[in-house]
């Protein structure tokens, strides 16, 4: 694909970062817009690290895709919640060689992109970062982290070495991998526990999570069942792997994971993609993984209250 | 014993329900009372049923275990997490022959009393009853259920039988067994899971637990754990047992468990005594159970929390 065109659906924290990374290293790069609109137009997006802070005055910002039109690549960093207006969202910016890539949690979304647009756009991408967005138009990056791409159902070709380049170029540190399901498993080792017991422990930030030794073993324990179900796949997770996570998480302080901020902002968190798609994949293939089940029960009736009528 | 004079240690639903229908059947009941000690002087105790109502309009009460001196039969009705102030408590009322009675759920009690004052003294018993406190100095019972009642560490004998005599004549439902952990691990059958989940689930009450599928399946996922906590120590709890639990639990309506009563409160709630202690002794003898571990822990990390600053 020539990389030029890009939209970005969904401009939410990962969306908005990546979206203006790319427009910083001069891809022509549209912004589908809902709540910020107002706020971008007047004061243009604002990008925040640690150590420094860049503003774009003018992105390119859309109330429809229908204005945007047809792209080569199609970056969709929607919550997987939001996965119902895909068709209305995505479908006026294709044309017949648009790639897609999909930043979405957990499982799921590769296949519904496939199905709804097909197969061979599809695109997967892991967002090992931690960003946030701290007020409309701007986000604040705190570690840029990784982004590991795959294609959907087949190993690497040019097209994503021509799209890691792209983000190599925009300054993301990226790699091209082969296997986008065993990405997506090695990245629930994190997700599972860590936004999941965040949530279920009573709103919790991921230092108290491991600071209480019983919680702790719970991580491990979770994580340890996340290997379990990636490994009834074939895919193999080192234990080592499982360690370094904890160990780095050690060092994020008070993080709050992304499920427990729309948790506590009384939006919808991503339940079924986090947790009951692996849950049930791995059960159908005859994996037992009580602590990830109960995990997921639990959250299934916390969310399905609002947080402040729930106590 | 000559069963005349009881102590009641922890005037609240339970132990002033019971201590209550004793002392309307002609025993000699002393209340040692905190809180409600000036609306229990004014109005008396008033204990309703859906049916009927009844009051004591001067129950005798104390501030102090001295004021009330040696008595036949100590009634312990604290919850586990006051078991710090028992020596004070307990002590002036004991004579050479006095017996005590721990109402106390979950497991512990019997072998701290033990510990403390003499193992022959102790006799554990089990309140299957639906009762709360509505407000100081009157308590609601909905369902008087039974109690059941064992000797620490001995089948029954002469002892046990008078007092199941006593209970009876106070118009009580009661069994004199001979095995006081099997009757506690059958307890924990219920508790475990209903008490754990009402709080980790957002602070619901049992028919909300049972309507959500998931929740109900981890229900009976949590009562096996338990049947088979119990199995290592040879108690043998019919599966059967587990659906009457769960059928009974049906007809109940909204239930608070005591547990989430106490946490919405802001009071301790038993983590120890109701999944702490019965983890521990299963799994020191080989048992794996994984969801009560991780019910105990969320439950630890969500208590260490008062409720409102939670979420």
């Amino acid at each position: 694909m020539p990389l030029k065109k890009v939209a970005i659906v969904g401009t939410g924290a990962i969306g908005g970062y990546y979206g203006a990374c790319l427009a910083r290293a001069g891809f022509d790069v549209h912004f589908l817009v809902r709540s910020d609109f107002a706020a971008l137009k007047e004061r243009g997006m604002r990008i925040k690290t640690p150590a420094h802070e860049w503003v774009d005055p003018r992105p390119k910002i859309y109330r429809t895709s229908e204005e945007i039109g047809a792209c080569d690549l199609v970056i969709v960093a929607l919550k997987a919640t939001a996965n119902g207006a895909l068709d209305q969202l995505v479908s006026p910016l294709l044309s017949e060689s648009t790639a897609i890539l999909t930043l979405e949690n957990g499982l799921g979304s590769d296949e519904l992109l496939a199905e709804k647009f097909g197969a061979q756009r599809v695109i997967g991408g892991l967002c090992f970062i931690c960003v946030y967005r701290t007020q409309p138009g701007e986000i604040m990056c705190l570690h840029p982290g990784s982004l590991s791409l795959a294609e959907f159902g087949r190993p690497r070709g040019p097209r994503l070495m021509e799209l890691e380049a792209a983000f190599v170029r925009a300054g993301v540190k990226t790699h091209a991998a082969d296997d986008l399901l065993a990405l997506r498993w090695k990245k629930l080792v994190w997700n599972v526990p860590f936004n999941g017991l965040s949530i279920a422990a009573g709103g919790i930030s991921t230092d108290r999570i491991l600071a209480l030794p019983e919680l702790e073993s719970e991580v491990r324990a979770l994580m340890l069942e996340v290997i379990e179900g990636a490994a009834v796949f074939n895919f193999k997770i080192p234990i080592d792997f499982m360690e370094q996570q904890i160990s780095s998480t050690r060092t994020m302080g008070a993080y709050k994971p992304s499920s427990l901020v729309d948790y506590l902002a009384g939006r919808e968190v991503e339940v079924e993609a986090i947790w009951g798609e692996p849950l049930r994949r791995a059960e159908a293939r005859g994996a037992e993984l009580p602590r990830l089940r109960m995990l997921y029960s639990l959250l299934k009736a916390l969310t399905s209250l609002p947080p402040s009528s729930a106590r």
